[in-house]
């Protein structure tokens, strides 16, 4: 007997197809975000594994996946190449022929005819479905997915290897679907709270007693200068798992003082960009060693154009002069990585763009321009208004090189300004 | 008869144990290293499984594997604690009992000592391994690891998760034996070419032939804006593999034209600075839409220094007038998503920071502030010299996102720019 018949199908599993995982050309990021995913609604999966571009192999894990577990999460192989075989192998797991499925095919020409480019005859492909599959259209892509129940019990959901298809796919009709199927335990509720200037270390020894509980669960995590705490609670309704996490967030909350900055898909950006919006006030970057990446994650977020009126980006000394107005006896006397020169910057940003704050960057990023004096890692932040300006030092060190530096640099910039707008202490006491 | 029995055992798999991978609170980036350094020694695998910390789940796998592949590697499941049950599980899998190796308890006895401290019962476990297992000793914690052949011909090397303990264990005493074993087929050796400009279902149309080759194989994939074609050879030596890929590479690398861009770590960035650095020029940037994203692009290059002067974020369109001289009469007549305003934006760049080229990017990311006359997704692309500007507008649609088309559009201002520097065509004619 096969030991994975010895216990009744159950729960679900995800495989992800792409030879590209199999040669470690790429980390597989699709999977961890259905984890997440499944999670989210209440599903829980066992397994998760990985195949190449191989129908044979492809097709003894749909198979294998068959006789364990109820629902089958795939990703890959969905393109209009020859390596792409998901759903051809699917279909001959199950001896199913595909058929085109004309919706679809109009889809795709629609697509390329609106860019005004001819049709690639090899996406053709890309409309053909097994019979009774349902398909998941793809709202940035041409490759669709489909759900389709091969055998009674077992459902299979087929998604591209593009995150960004995967996930518009997975919001706009996977999960609806899902929500109304039996795979779920109740409902599983997750909430993100996110902090910065905090090690994860000392965060985790304040929130012990709260790391043992059992539900809800809060497991820390570490990202670039920022920490998570993540609550998860399981209940039999939303409101029930809601009451849960209540309690516990609020605790967490007070317990990481000023670092606390918002939850869930909130960013230091979308905080900051908030938090002017109410004031009815502007702001303007001048960066050095972060090179636009402060004015980069403000515009990332919609809507930044009502309260960002640009920056600019001084990498040479001459730009922060000419550009910033920056005294050139500043620069000379203490150098481009100093207090002064940041709240010129700062000052000059604000001034030069006519807005109301100025936030500026001014640090060695590395590998190179470090000294003893200014080693790699010494950035300093500014952030100037009408009453003046006032400037942080942090020492990031170098071991975890430029491309770090500049990122915790993005952030720190932020949450200087984050703290500046909420008459804040500048710098977490216990970071 | 089970379809996996239908072909001989061949191959390794990786099999990582753990329930934090099922429930997505990490990202697995063990079975990526693992793939790496397999494919480094010309090991071929299959296969990569992950499950949670459960004995059964675990026995199954295992089993699974031991009737498909010659070499299992496993990480995860190797500490002190209940949840760790990875040697325990192997060994049920084959009828064995774990005994004790007084050789790794004195070991980790003696790591605690040298620490100070006292020795928690729970690390006993660590010591246990079944008989005739070889221990891979770990130089940086007190999980070992062992090399056991259970049954003819099918061999299991575990580690722990950690993924620094993972590595030094692997090169330390992994790499050594593996290297006398009959696994290996040569060198695994694999090029990727980078385009720019071109869809993938296009380019792997005009590389049909080559996609079809069993050795090298060459596999497309799309990025951001990008496609790449990654060419992988498998020979007994590295000069015979870069033997196999050569004549493919430089016949892609034609066929693409000028939307081939660069190969392996290039990025557009990269490309841009090598030739500005070969002729002695800088370069600065105006950005609207990309927010600073092109000047960040820039300057997330290690020595970017040297020929990055700095940008301005020009978001408001005062600031288009004000720092980058853009006439208010074009603002007006044009609008700031137009090409003399892009024109105006690299020649005021260009001349605001005295840099030899400006590169502008102005355009509409949406989700808001488009028009039927200007929709979402347009942008217009410009870079000047001292010989004047030239510029191109592109159409990427609003149904990708506003982080979409940011960027694309950081990519494609990149792409001008190394266009314009090398004297191609400005658009590739296929795209």
């Amino acid at each position: 007997m096969d030991p994975e018949q010895a216990h009744p199908r159950e729960g679900a599993e995800v495989l992800c197809v792409g030879s590209e995982l199999l040669l470690g050309n790429i980390l597989n990021s699709n999977v961890r975000w259905l984890a997440e995913a499944l999670a989210a609604l209440g599903i829980p999966h066992f397994r998760q594994t990985v195949v190449g571009d191989n129908s044979q192999r492809l097709q003894e894990a749909v198979r294998e996946a068959s006789r364990r577990c109820r629902l089958l999460v795939t990703t890959g192989g969905l393109g209009p190449t020859t390596d792409d075989l998901t759903t051809q192998a699917i279909a001959n797991c199950f001896g199913q022929p595909l058929e085109l499925r004309e919706d679809v095919w109009a889809t795709i020409t629609a697509r390329y005819r609106t860019r005004g480019q001819p049709i690639p005859d090899s996406n053709r492909k890309q409309a053909l479905l097994p019979r009774g599959a349902t398909v998941i259209p793809n709202p940035t892509g041409t490759a669709p997915g489909m759900i389709w129940e091969p055998q009674p019990d077992f459902v299979i959901l087929t998604f591209p290897g593009v995150p960004t298809e995967l996930h518009a796919m997975w919001r706009q009709t996977a999960v609806p679907w899902l929500r109304q199927q039996p795979y779920g335990r109740g409902v599983v509720m997750s909430r993100i709270l996110r902090f910065w200037g905090v090690s994860e270390s000392r965060l985790a020894e304040a929130a012990a007693a709260d790391l043992n509980q059992a539900n809800p669960t809060v497991a820390p995590y570490a990202g670039t200068g920022e920490v998570k705490l993540r609550i998860t609670a399981c209940a039999e309704t939303g409101q029930g798992a809601e009451a849960l996490i209540a309690p516990t967030e609020a605790r967490l909350m007070n317990l990481g003082g000023s670092s606390y900055y918002g939850r869930d898909d909130d960013s230091l950006a979308s905080v900051v960009l908030n938090l002017l919006m109410e004031r009815h006030q502007t702001v303007a970057t001048a960066e050095s060693c972060t090179g636009g990446g402060v004015a980069a994650a403000l515009t990332a977020v919609p809507g930044s154009s009502a309260v960002v009126l640009g920056g600019i980006v001084a990498y040479a000394n001459a730009v922060k002069h000419k550009l910033l107005g920056v005294a050139a006896t500043d620069l000379e006397r203490h150098g481009a990585v100093s207090t002064p020169v940041a709240k010129a910057m700062a000052a000059g940003a604000r001034h030069r763009l006519g807005a109301d704050w100025g936030v500026a960057v001014t640090g060695v990023a590395g590998p190179g321009g470090g000294s003893a004096d200014k080693p790699v890692g010494l950035v300093v932040f500014a952030v100037a208004n009408a009453q003046g300006a006032v400037a942080v030092t942090q020492r990031f060190g170098s071991s975890r090189g430029r491309h770090w530096i500049q990122s915790v640099s993005v952030g720190a910039s932020l949450d200087l300004l984050r703290r500046r707008l909420l008459g804040l202490e500048l710098e977490n006491a216990w970071a």
